[in-house]
């Protein structure tokens, strides 16, 4: 049997099963009629206006570096002193002229102060843990399939949550993307001076060991290619490896015109169950054996660029 | 509370948690007595010869790109037939002057031929689908947690494995650095004259989809910093984008003096149960909650360089 189909076919064969890894969401092709289940594709271009809301600029970051921009969402509802403690941080420009320093490969990159003294101004050094809060007041989405390592997990707005309906707790996931605050052996020594982004398999052995504090949204592409250190760690060895951060800003503090502005698939709409459902069951031609399930990283919640402006239409 | 511990002191607080995703391991530290479990640093300090293997050179291809070299182990015993073809590509030199076309984000690196014309000699072209094999004959190292995804997951010889003891039918698994031949709609289309590496977190949704036939077992950090395509799917729009692949050979191709020694911890030991065990439940001092629980992603087995001859001693 010959391969007969040009390059441009299998691209787009591929390309269904996987445009939602892309943060950006092209226009999906013209959906005709079909019968079988809806792809994701399907379902987000039958999307409306409501299943979709604007990222909020106060809680938003926007990390500049010389190849472009990486913007972050903030989680104040798992992490609200780390994250009031990071945005303090960067209004007082704590982060501008900081560097990447390390690079661990399928773990996480991190930035920080190379030489550990510049001064936290009006901000905290260090900030009590917050590993875990109470389930009680959460809306959780939750995925219906089995995870390895709590009993439940889903999605809490845009962010993959697990949970423990027993102790009543509950907290973010290392899902790809996800930004932490880095810690010394005591569990109150972190607090966002030193932030880290998974880019690698989820390590959920990280959970509820370390704080998280919101996730990236965009820009992903530019922190993962980061030349892995070859010090321990991932550590860049010399400090001519260093990647300079060229600013950290809340993106209310950018002016309208130069924000990125981003919107984010409601977890808590038909829609994005219906979503999720795409995602375990992929209907796509390409696929011979929907697996059924999915895991909770696996499950990337949608982005779209959306008109200058930044509002739901 | 302030942070006092130098930096060193922390970067060897994570190095003994996360020195295992090295791909080639220093020299442990000196044990001392201690008043808990082993750490899988600890483990593998203790570990005798026997417990390692030297990768098969028959069995292995060395990918050699200008910023150096991945070995990949191939996998026959779960896709004889696209691991014969490789292997037959590889000697005719079918892939040197090739090219990476294609880098995607969380997702898969892949190299192909970008004009589709290149003669395939004695090899075919394509390759009826392996995606998946008898249970039987297989000995199953089982990881004791529920996976997302199969009724059982574990390792035979190095390769991450799932199970269906109600099928009877075992597959390999897409962890980070899983080697698979790419294929368009027909299951049958794929042989392995494109080949894609998993970059990111492990695209379960692809078992039994696509036929894997090796892993990465050194030098995934030159795959997983490529660019990534700005294109479909990842894909290089410009052929200036396309990182060329100097040559891929196969090991015993090479002249002795030229190979990459290897040895992989062998994963039907009491030393990987222990290694296992300690990767479930981490007790480095970092570490406040252990998991419990593992992940069949999260196991990397552990691989290091041995003196020239690559035999165990």
């Amino acid at each position: 049997m010959k391969l007969t189909r040009p390059a441009g076919a299998r691209a787009a064969a591929f390309a269904a099963a996987l445009l939602c890894a892309a943060p950006a969401l092209p226009a999906p092709p013209a959906t005709p009629a079909v019968h079988r289940p809806p792809t994701a594709a399907e379902i987000l271009a039958g999307s409306t206006a409501a299943d979709w809301r604007a990222l909020d600029p106060q809680n938003t970051l926007y990390l500049e570096l010389a190849t472009g921009r990486v913007v972050i969402e903030l989680a104040p509802q798992f992490a609200p002193n780390h994250v009031a403690n990071v945005l303090t941080l960067a209004r007082e420009k704590y982060f501008d002229g900081l560097a990447i320093v390390r690079a661990q490969d399928n773990y996480v990159v991190q930035w920080a102060d190379p030489d550990g003294k510049r001064p936290v101004g009006t901000a905290h050094r260090t900030v009590a843990a917050e590993f875990e809060r109470p389930l009680r007041g959460l809306s959780l989405t939750r995925l219906p399939d089995p995870d390895t390592y709590a009993p439940e997990v889903g999605f809490v707005e845009d962010f993959p949550v697990a949970a423990d309906p027993g102790t009543g707790r509950a907290w973010l996931v290392h899902c790809y993307g996800m930004v932490g605050a880095g810690r010394d052996n005591d569990v109150d020594s972190g607090g966002g001076t030193e932030l880290y982004v998974v880019i690698g398999q989820a390590p959920r052995h990280l959970d509820r060991n370390v704080t998280l504090l919101g996730r990236v949204v965009s820009g992903m592409e530019l922190l993962s290619v980061m030349p892995r250190g070859t010090g321990p760690l991932g550590r860049y060895e010399r400090p001519q490896q260093y990647v300079p951060l060229t600013s950290l800003r809340v993106a209310s503090d950018v002016p309208a015109a130069q924000r990125t502005n981003l919107e984010v698939l409601r977890t808590d709409t038909p829609t994005f169950l219906a979503y999720l459902e795409a995602r375990r069951n992929r209907h796509e031609e390409w696929f011979k054996v929907p697996a059924g399930r999915v895991d909770i990283c696996n499950v990337p919640v949608p982005v779209r660029a959306v008109a200058s402006g930044g509002s739901t239409r």
